[in-house]
């Protein structure tokens, strides 16, 4: 391929909109443009990008027996409403109805699709365990699609689903496919990606692990044990918090505090420690909005998603109105009507005392409570957000450090919610019908080659790893007018290829500097750099573009050396 | 791949909703599932195919300078409004609106997308001319699915666009793309297929060719002529009538033809030859209910193809009511209203005399017609479909026969129809705006599948050739509770692995018959026979699917011999 002829505009400038290094880069150089918001269309570097890394998971997938197949992107909602996602997933599902009224969705994600496929087939026990996958386009009608190809609506994706007959034949499998994706990272060029503990989310499930970037930029975050190997995504992780009240018991007292409303200011204003108060926060119920109220020590957060889990429905931030019967600022468990609204204590006020909290009325606030004494046996639960500095559950000590992460692959044991759900069932060894377990599996295309992305570049392009890099070798004539220099650099473009060397040429008449910085947009691991001054010693310099190689080779052996290099750098990517 | 855990299921009865034998074979051989009405699931064996005959159509596609792309599948209605297709295209294109209620389609064609992509990159005429492409998922949502693969809602299209400065240099790489095309039939193993001019259809553009595999399954007529090369679509084919006027003009006499309704029972009942009438065939366009008439010689029959791109408009059959001043049975050309109604005269009907026709009041015809002189000049029009034994518009002989075919591939010369409409321009040497020309050229994944095992199939199985096989060899081990007979196949099925041999291994313990018709379903080309009885001579017996091979191969050269043989049956495909 000639750079000359490459579909796709390079070009200095960081686009305004790109607020990671990843989408600029690939907007810059020519990786891709914008159709709709979270929707692109990609250039040639890009797809070729895609398509290795699609072939490298192919390749993982098949050699842990998994079975390529392709589900519908299109499909009728009655397939969705089996398991009951049909009424569960919100806005984010695209629907619509087919020219004869039928009610079709896109496929976000294909756990129905797959049972669909092979409920009459895997009617018996002899036929498990299986896995079967495909490499498919998605659309997911993301609230906030940002980032480029981080996070978009439509997207390519690898989803794979696994049947068994027991947990513990899951369970296996599950650490088969685990080891997997750490091949598919390392090969991709990120082998430090890192595994944590997750949420199911409208998966269903119990038992899930993400495969994490750790990145700045990321989207989720992570809490890392520093002394163990304890690691969970914030919204799966437990907190735990310990509290002292050896002290003496206060009694419980009203408190006027004009003007207050926040936890922090009735602290500062009764100088006692964030610790010692009990904070509310309140949201709705998505499908009633009855009131849901959170008590929590005032120097935590609520993690939603462990609150969403606990009440198995959605929520969100409650509105407060007057005729409601909360006042916002002034909220406390004392006295609360719990009839009337559903009240949730977190797992961080056990243990406490001389609480100071809101008094149910404008204005006032108590100090001095303790919720055994003063409102009797409460259920604790944990819906806290664990913090930096805070407790690890796995050892206990308090080394929780929180880190920024992109999701680049997860795994999740789904156990019979799909197969119970859609009916699906073998006959066991003993005759017995039973539901099968199922794993699911998946790795966003797209966005894996953003992570790649932003782990490896510079301010000048993407350094792309060889094993997916849209070429290996970009060429550069660097005096296309030079009749001798295009000659020699024509040779070697044709000899390359005569290799099924992947070369990209540039042998545009341009100014060298020019030429390089689109060649680094492009990123193409190795460059051979054609030029007058070197041919007179019979060289070419060879450099590539991580920088770490830098060496001028005699015209004769420039394709050998290359050839070795490529070996070489494709064998560091295993 | 053993054929043990291989999820799909095969059997022996030909599934009752299935009318043509690719769609049947592929049901009953575990190919695919039918998700909704032309929507299907694919196993594992029809997505190794399907990847198989993408990664064929790719390296033609890239030899002829192809840039694989990527364009979404959903896209902004928006998009589609620029080049008027929103709204010129009915009910086949899904639409839906997204969370924030923009208006979105799903993709059935993406010559929008392409335009999109390209129309700021291409803004000089040092950048054409190049062609992109793409493999991917698009939905049309069909009235009438049918024939399994054949006619589906959603499909893999590959689809490509290019771009060009000038007319002849798209006419020359025209050409070049008619040969690529011709290379992906030959190697997916139907050379067979041949070109036909055909209509443009809502593509627009004017030349345009469909590649078709003859077949009495296919849903296309094709005019072919037996002493030239002309061939072309029914649809898009010029019919050619010759008249002979050279007897005696009779009068026009109106005749009572009480309970005489069609254009046959009037010639019967005046003994004259069918075509000595004019028949009228009454339609209504699809906006605005306009009855459109037209009159043609009574043997012909109308395209409608033809007609509708006359008209510039849709058109559907017409409804004669009470109240629309036609009569029904007895509709002609004599004194009716040509104001009231679009009446078009089919070029059939030139240089005729003494026509019975319709006399526009119940129970009445006409006889001695002689449209010049009673009706005076009108225009003639083309829109007769062209029939069996009649004229070649090429060669002028009556030798044109008409035969089935389904349609695999298409290419057209698209013209500025898009760059116009969406604003694609670009500086030409002289720094003059111009619109850049462009061609399109189309291959459906799953109907070139479907039209392949309509070609090799016999009642037991698709006969694949090798270039597409699902797997090259079927390794049967005839006694899996033989311990020697399992341990051979089992070595066999190891080292044909080893070499990089597609083979799946059937070692189920069932009886050879069941073994045998599961492998026809499969399709590989090659069979390799482990049995007790063989062994004992130490050999194994080897098969080919299509039955020109039947041969005993010495244990120790079986993967040497299969090595080989695949090489030669891949090579015949090129």
């Amino acid at each position: 391929m000639k750079v000359d002829k490459l579909a796709g505009e390079r070009f200095k400038e960081k686009p305004s909109d790109c607020v990671v290094d990843s989408h600029a880069l690939m907007i810059r150089g020519g990786y891709m443009k914008g159709v709709a918001n979270g929707i692109y269309s990609s250039y040639m570097p890009l797809r070729r990008v895609t398509r290795k890394i699609e072939n490298i998971i192919r390749e993982e997938m098949d050699a842990i027996d998994g079975q390529e197949v392709q589900f519908p992107v299109v499909m009728p909602a009655s397939l969705w409403s089996e398991s009951g996602r049909y009424e569960s997933i919100g806005s984010e599902m695209a629907r619509f109805e087919d020219r004869n009224g039928t009610p079709m969705v896109l496929g976000m994600t294909h756990e129905e699709a797959a049972v669909h496929l092979v409920r009459e087939y895997a009617n018996s026990y002899t036929k498990y365990p299986f896995m079967i996958y495909q490499i498919q386009t998605k659309f997911r009608d993301e609230g906030r699609p940002r980032a480029g190809l981080i996070r978009v609506r439509e997207f390519t994706m690898k989803d794979a689903y696994s049947f068994h007959t027991s947990q513990e034949d899951l369970e296996r499998y599950y650490d088969v496919c685990y080891e997997a994706y750490n091949r598919i990272f390392a090969r991709c060029g990120i082998p430090e990606v890192i595994t944590v503990k997750s949420d199911s989310g409208m998966m269903g499930g119990s038992v899930s692990h993400e495969y994490m970037l750790l990145t700045a930029i990321g989207e989720d975050s992570i809490a890392i044990c520093n002394e163990c190997d304890y690691r969970a995504n914030v919204e799966a992780a437990e907190s735990i918090i310990e509290n002292d009240c050896t002290g003496e018991d206060r009694p419980l007292e009203l408190v006027h505090t004009p003007g207050i409303h926040t936890i922090e200011d009735i602290c500062n204003y009764l100088n006692t420690p964030l610790e010692e108060s009990c904070k509310a926060v309140i949201y709705q119920k998505n499908l009633t909005d009855e009131y849901v109220v959170v008590f929590i020590r005032g120097d935590l957060d609520v993690n939603e998603t462990k609150l969403t889990n606990y009440l198995g429905e959605e929520i969100h931030p409650g509105e407060v109105t007057d005729s409601c019967g909360l006042y916002a600022g002034f909220t406390g468990p004392y006295r609360l009507d719990r009839e009337k609204f559903t009240v949730v204590f977190d797992s961080s006020l056990k243990n406490t005392h001389n609480l100071s909290c809101g008094a149910n009325k404008p204005e006032y606030h108590y100090k001095g409570l303790k919720i055994s004494r003063d409102i009797g046996e409460v259920e604790y639960v944990d819906v806290a957000k664990i913090k930096e500095g805070g407790i690890c559950p796995k050892c206990g000590k308090h080394t929780i450090s929180v880190s920024r992460g992109i999701e680049v692959g997860n795994i999740f044991q789904l156990g019979t919610k799909y197969t119970k759900s859609m009916g699906m069932q073998y006959l066991d060894s003993e005759g017995e019908l039973q539901y099968p377990i199922m794993g699911c599996y998946g790795i966003g295309v797209g966005r894996l080659a953003a992570s790649v992305c932003e782990a490896h570049h510079d301010e000048y392009g993407p350094i792309w790893p060889m094993s997916i890099a849209p070429w290996q070798v970009e060429l550069c004539c660097l005096r296309a007018d030079d009749e001798e220099c295009k000659a020699l650099s024509d040779r070697l473009y044709e000899d390359m290829n005569a290799e099924k060397i992947e070369v990209i040429y540039d042998d545009r008449n341009i100014r060298p500097g020019f030429m390089f910085s689109d060649a680094d947009l492009i990123g193409a691991p190795l460059r051979v750099i054609v030029s007058p001054r070197n041919m007179k010693d019979g060289i070419c310099e060879i450099t590539s573009r991580d920088k770490t190689l830098n060496t001028k080779i005699s015209v004769d052996q420039v394709v050998d050396f290359i050839k070795k290099t490529i070996e070489e750098k494709l064998n560091e990517c295993k």
